[in-house]
């Protein structure tokens, strides 16, 4: 399992009338947080899609537990629970700065082609430096 | 059931550099398709809203099966399938205009004080208009 | 002189918790008004840039009269007041429901390839659309 | 005069089909600009409004130099060049990675009391973290 945090205060232009965090605006919380974590492996999404792939999203799944309110500085952690394939799921928990936990997603993206728009495998270099964290633990010393 | 078809213009804004509707604009097409659903049967959200009652999203569903593009005039089909109790939930497919299906969405809401932010019973008058979709059709007469 | 108006309603997310439309999402709007101007007479926006022409913002100025608000039905009249050369310049008025002059901007574009982004000349056909509107008045007949 | 940076990385959200930062979103970067320069001088947005008084835009002017792109690590240079009264004025360069100023921008605002949207005097701690960097210079020592 892959674990990283990430920081990222809230903007007033992502607060509504209701005083709260508008809830479409998760989703762009949710990219910062595996961009970020990607980041802190050394992979950049934007060199993977300048290489000539792109992840688009294909289901995206939301709970909404507390309020998450202007300017505060949430704490994203993103998670990989299983090695991808074809596929990679994105788990988000979303802490405020008391700690509380307000908000849980998850995302499931898929690997294309950017010049024809079609389903590749991941990027070889992805898989190298999420590898580490999915190795069965060795069993004999 | 109840079901509501309403219609909007991807806007360039909505774009990313995928070409696509970003993922996380999805969510106000879904408030967008919801509000007009609502709007469509005599109910004013904005009206609620001012009688002292708001409706924060609890859980948010989304499945992505073909891109949304600039300037698409997308279709937003809403539909209540059950009659709403302290929660109500809204599913949501989009269609393109060559009217294929390229997103689902749900969304489960609730009700609050806007005064005291704290669960409230929905509005008599937002049951007395959905009422008639879900009662049971009378044998007899 | 060539005027044309659309109407938008005001979405929940486009609010903040001042409870009136976000500042920055003015911008949208004017792209609202000005596509669907240029769609009144024929001109569509993402058929030029299929044609290999974008029109990227060089300049934007707003003024804030008065607050916009959820779910006014907003009136976008969108003027060009020069016939355009190499750049393009857009005026906004936005009124609410009430009549009043809530906001005002001005956006100057110009016209760019999309194959290599250098500036080229505006369409011809975007030309031929407009040039009505700007001809000088027959004196005689 | 006084003036500050922050940093802020491009989001995909934020991105539009061009591949450019959709130009709409400059104003939250202005915001972010302007909230931590602020904060850089012990002066928070948020507690001023639980006080009571919220600040609203009345003008806004862009220039856009030169695009920002996706993941780029932006700066935001923020300046208020003249002391506050009941208007404050706000300067923003924003630079690219490469160090190259792409935009300039430029937002006035106001002080409105928030239970009556009426124009009220800036809060006087406001005044005071700003005014040092305003003093005329003292001539002998």
């Amino acid at each position: 399992m892959f674990v990283s945090e990430t920081k990222l205060r809230v903007r007033y232009a992502e607060t509504d009338q209701m005083g709260y965090v508008y809830y479409g605006n998760y989703a762009s919380y949710y990219e910062v947080g595996r961009v970020e974590a990607m980041r802190s492996i050394g992979f950049s999404y934007s060199r993977m899609e300048e290489d000539g792939v792109m992840m688009p999203v294909l289901e995206n799944h939301s709970r909404f537990l507390k309020p998450g309110r202007y300017d505060e500085h949430l704490t994203i952690r993103t998670s990989i629970k299983e090695m991808p394939g074809i596929r990679i799921r994105f788990h988000y928990d979303i802490l405020n700065e008391a700690g509380d936990l307000i908000h849980q997603g998850e995302t499931l993206l898929t690997f294309l082609r950017t010049d024809n728009h079609r389903p590749c495998r991941p990027p070889s270099y992805l898989m190298e430096v999420l590898r580490p964290y999915f190795e069965p633990s060795t069993i004999n010393d």
